[in-house]
């Protein structure tokens, strides 16, 4: 599955998922080409990888990709927070080199997107959508990230706007379910790394989507496997779901 | 497990659970001594029954009582909407005659809350305490009554208060969870009866509690049972736990 | 969703499934045509109905199939037990009026097989596939027809034979797992109508996909949802998956 | 919680518990004594600790506890595969000195084995019990020790005899379920450090009882609680349910 022998430079090494990518790069028999952060030569990186894997910081973006595009040189982005003028930047970066950018590079959670899409848009509206997560009591936000992605891969199977559609923090007298709306309920407490259920209730029966991160380690596996997949690639921008082979939604 | 053959007579008999219960009597191998609603004759009813089952309105419980006690008869008390002026009527009537009063029937329910209130009084405060309930699309109200009964087993077990302790309804910038909190979630849709779980969450391990209620028929059989058990009980009051063999705890 | 109105003709209306049936047409709003069982007129049954649903024996379809032809009206078969004589006589019979045969009538089962397909398809064999279902105590075989289905699903989305790579009835000193094989276990007790998940355990995450029937109905549901759909469609032969709009894989 | 500065001894320090309980003693802010293996000097370890932790094996047992008794020093014992002349031992040397001895330090299971055995003696036979286990692939034996643990604390109370009311590897034409047994299922994949659930199954109503470990740190940090909680104790056996308050059943 792997084609041994890559090197990867990691943009952002230092940070927790680069450490946790460098470990991946090694479990996976891939070849670590380097490491920068703040300040590093990310020409001279890019001069000595295969490819490139950026989890450093949106005002970093930039430099980053010219440096690829000047090697030559793929890269995945993980890198969260991007504004607009990040996203054309990288479109003009994909007209010279393979470029991923994803949010989240968990394989089951790609997948796991990709089955919410497929259900929703085969099961009608009389089957109420909710989503639920559980993550660590350190978390500050809810619903969570994947949560909201999961709910957009929902509302994209029904072909509705998920921000219209929302129940989020039901409490006290709420009135009956809204027909046609998808909910949101987050747990908190303990270590969890993240669940995520997406369940779809129907008259007298149920389905249920969920996947269960025993820890953060798996999204820098999906990262250096993001990484060997576009190596070769033609020139162009990707996504996480044509790693596992899956057509990208027009959305 | 039953003592066949006991007359069980059911005040509110044309109501959803009025009729439940008149159906679970069969299945249990017991008779029903009849039933009457609004202007029904009451002291009728109980000089023929070994036991009264009320599900009426708090509106009717003092006659009820006053019956009872007046023929002699154990009854339980299923009605919801007590309030204080009712619960002073039941332990007066219950100096005269065995009263089991409670807000909930079902056996399993009645036993989840009592391992509730024992994981909660074991594990210290460093386990996060979450109780999420699903239940279908009408339900007008949330979390459910049963999760706050839940809640109240959880925060006995602590020996704290339940409402300075909550956490409902997450969402948005929520901050990392408080310390020695019970967070409620209330997921919605389909036709589900009735879904609790209370979620113990510890640093790399969890501990889960849950009950499934598969249809509304189980609190028809649970107050059944209920009947059964109270029959030939020496003068007091009682609720469903005891039916269960549990200790009442003195909350 | 629904075309209200259409005339439904139940063969085998006083078995179990036919009188739900009958039930499910009215909660439709369609229009029960009639039904009739062992010796009755089949095609004086076909001649004042729009769709016929066969739930009777397999010793009966040869007769219920000519009357269908002879009245042009397409027949839904929800009849078990079938053989490869049945499936030859179906087929004929799908030349000359549309046809939709199928051994489970659930939509949510149906559903969820396409995605386990899917999912088994998508991820390699390094993530574990397990089985597991509970049913209620009077069941007598393991695993379940629709685990099979499931591990059918599973075992066509990776392209191996169900039959030689299932490891069933674990117990005592197994060995470690076997790669690429699919597991089954069958759990029994008190009124489960049937629960299913099948689990893709990976390494340090996993995804389990779910379906919880809550009471048996939702197999007459799906069957008058069958005879709908099946309404005015070309002559030849169908199944569930394509009722949900889903392609029927090759298999 | 934890009086700190306690000095903790490992025999075994080598092996993966012994190098987790290392790691957990720095945790939980107590002092490593230090750590022996195969032909080291327990009686100088025992000497400069306050209390020990023994994951090594059976055959060095005897030799450890009279290093134990000799030095007046507390032991907790977690060596699996002890025979009843080990335990002999075990009770000879709490006599002495305070010994507590356990195949599972992990404070949820021993919380979830103290409920199951509660649950097990308050529902009557009527609710069928199911023990359903996942583990990662590689292990090679089922059902796990933890299950036939909660399937023992089942069984005691209901005062049956759990080898005689087991049904294992449940596949094929089994026949309905046996009254008053108590099923076991294992499921096997990825690298799952361990889920237990016990179902407890109604006529229209299931509880369930789980435990979920996120990692195996969980069974080193609940191995130095039992050190803490030792510390001090009166000479006497002891078990894993009393670190937790609980009382140690008769069986």
């Amino acid at each position: 599955m792997t084609s041994s022998g890559t090197r990867i430079g990691i943009i952002g090494s230092a940070g927790r998922m680069g450490q946790a990518i460098a470990a991946a790069i090694a479990e996976a028999g891939e070849t670590l080409a380097g490491g920068i952060d703040k300040d590093g030569d990310v020409a001279a990186l890019a001069a000595q990888s295969d490819v490139l894997v950026d989890f450093s910081s949106p005002g970093a973006l930039e430099g980053n990709l010219d440096a690829a595009v000047a090697a030559g040189v793929p890269v995945v982005i993980g890198t969260t927070g991007l504004e607009e003028r990040h996203h054309f930047l990288i479109d003009h970066a994909a007209e010279s080199i393979p470029v991923l950018q994803t949010g989240n590079t968990s394989l089951g959670v790609t997948l796991l997107a990709h089955l919410v899409r497929e259900a929703s848009a085969r099961l009608g509206e009389d089957w109420d959508i909710e989503i639920v997560e559980t993550h660590h009591r350190m978390k500050v936000d809810a619903p969570s990230g994947t949560a909201l992605l999961l709910g957009e891969a929902a509302a994209g199977g029904r072909g509705i706007d998920l921000a219209a559609h929302s129940e989020r923090g039901r409490d006290g007298i709420t009135g009956r379910r809204g027909t046609g709306t998808i909910g949101f309920a987050a747990l908190r407490g303990g270590s969890v790394a993240g669940d995520h259920s997406v369940l779809f209730l129907g008259d007298g029966e149920r389905v249920a989507l969920s996947h269960l991160a025993e820890n953060r380690k798996i999204f820098a596996k999906g990262a250096v496997r993001a990484c060997q997949w576009l190596v070769g690639k033609p020139v162009g921008r990707y996504s996480m779901p044509e790693v596992l082979g899956l057509e990208v939604p027009g959305l």
